[in-house]
């Protein structure tokens, strides 16, 4: 099997409307962003301003964890799900782990020079943004696979960490990783301090999320759920096992991918699921699906001063990413999903505001 | 990708040399061996002998988790994988997993008639024990897929759940899931009461081991590890979303597939690894391959009149099963893994003795 770009949430459209404002590298520390976060049990979820948002997940937990409540969940069946990109951080202007495989294309062409003159490498080299923006989609397969397989799963993991560290977001010229939306943080640690396990489930890729989660998202290798690459076992020299990330797709963790990573990886039924677009809808659907009560919650991003507004709060089907459509939207309302306002519902966006 | 047999544990030599004591069905109740287990802190690992093999395990706790020690392992890290036939329970005369899909082939018969008169399953339906000794590899293959898959998830959990009920060992005449190992579930609840999480990581599949990994091991379905195969997200008349068993097989969990599973559902490296045939020497490599204190053991069949003796207790390559290879045996004696004797180091086998 190829390596398929989707499953690694690239949109074409989105990364040629991005590629203009990609950020230069510098030397700046990365920033653990989670110690930085503090709930006290004074104020619960203390970035969120008060209104029904902040109130149905104060109630899904009351009503989940009071043991004389008849919707009462025992700790064991405690799951919750968040997708990652525009739900945990931001996904502006392009996903996160796209810029990461472009950034990474000179590195991997010094290792193998022939590259250099071969496309979609070429093009990369030349840093021409316009010959950039017309890559096509099998370009966009090879530059994933030169990038994030053929190497042993620790090279990988050290080569994404040393990229975190000196990489910045063009706008805020901070780190990527302290651009997690701070009331979302708060939301995990308030779930996992009440007895919830809290997963990743991105349609990023498992592995490049694993590096970074426990740091910024208190979230361990092992509840991180994203679209799934193959490894290979072997030896090397000194007889010393290892694995090899291959390019070969186990699965494609987005859409009705993300209930079939949630039985792979979990085996339980969550019992919340917070996204932000159409590739979380099976999540929210396969959540909804069980007994009791369930939490549904999507991030809408309404707020441009901030952050961004696209999606439904653009008006839509003009919107960049255009991943939060008209047809979620209407499910959301219909089904009674809570939709999150970042501009009214959220008191700050950023622990660094 | 079809189904492949041999991800599921099947050898057609064990399957040959087993059918003729294939169990009858009956009607006693499932037994929760698990509950059964008690561990008091006054005597710890009750059913273990006084010996080298019992201290290498509370050696292995004592210096990983007295925070003093040089080989202390943060309780987040702490990681251990068993393998389950043969290691965790019965693995004689066959993999309780083949056995199910040999039971099953009525009840698919059933709800498609026209498998009456196509092979395999007419032989299988035929009862001859000498006929379906000759049924070939790609036989197999069909008689698992039959029974494994096409179904929704729920639905074959149900399946798996109805036939632990009812089939019995047809030497002990008792539920499979009664047939584990006394010292071993001793082993877990105390690397559990240690903050060490538990996992199984199996060659049989993951969905069919879920089942019962939580009442017989007291194994969480997300810490079972098994040889998986793809689901399907759909919805059904009503618009209800649900996930289809399919014959896709994504990981073999077995060999080197092991700690390619353990990268993929756990993404650490186990501190201990507990197998008893060559399908876990990558597994037990990889935990090896660790820095600090790693435990590895495998056990060892030599008892054949409490439960079973194969491999090298019965003298190589004369053994039924020959999972335990002269190979294997050499690399743990040359690597100072520790050997179990089921004869020497366990005192009960089982809890209903």
């Amino acid at each position: 099997m190829s390596p398929n770009p989707s499953s690694f949430g690239v949109s074409r459209r989105a990364l040629l409307s991005a590629l203009a404002v990609l950020p230069a590298v510098s030397g700046r520390l990365l920033v653990n962003t989670a110690s930085a976060q503090t709930v006290t049990s004074a104020g619960l979820l203390p970035s969120w301003n008060e209104g029904a948002t902040k109130q149905a997940i104060l109630d899904f937990v009351r009503v989940t964890t009071d043991r004389a409540s008849p919707n009462h969940v025992s700790p064991e069946e405690r799951i919750t799900v968040f997708d990652q990109d525009g739900t945990l951080w931001v996904e502006h202007p392009m996903y996160t782990q796209v810029i990461y495989c472009l950034d990474r294309v000179p590195a991997v062409a010094a290792q193998k020079p022939e590259l250099k003159d071969v496309e979609p490498f070429k093009t990369v080299l030349s840093g021409n943004r316009e010959a950039m923006a017309k890559l096509t989609m099998p370009d966009l397969e090879k530059i994933l696979a030169a990038t994030l397989t053929g190497m042993p799963v620790e090279e990988f993991n050290d080569q994404v960490k040393k990229w975190l560290r000196t990489a910045r977001h063009p706008r805020w010229n901070r780190p990527y990783t302290e651009l997690v939306y701070q009331p979302m943080l708060e939301v995990l640690r308030y779930l996992r301090d009440n007895g919830y396990t809290t997963y990743i489930v991105t349609g990023g890729g498992q592995d490049f999320v694993r590096v970074y989660a426990e740091h910024v998202y208190g979230i361990s290798p092992e509840h991180v759920v994203g679209t799934m690459g193959g490894t290979t076992f072997g030896y090397d020299k000194d007889g010393k096992p290892f694995l090899t990330k291959e390019p070969k797709l186990l699965l494609n963790d987005d859409h009705g991918g993300k209930p079939e990573g949630i039985h792979l990886m979990i085996g339980r039924r969550p019992y919340a699921a917070f996204g932000n677009s159409i590739g979380d809808r099976e999540m929210l659907e396969w959540t909804a699906a069980g007994a009791g009560a369930r939490l549904k919650m999507l991030v809408l991003h309404d707020d441009a001063t901030r952050e961004y507004a696209y999606g439904p709060a653009q008006g839509l089907p003009d919107s960049k990413f255009g991943t939060f459509t008209p047809e979620l939207y209407d499910e959301a309302k219909h089904n009674s999903w809570t939709v999150i306002s970042m501009k009214s519902d959220w008191k700050r966006i950023f622990a660094f505001e």
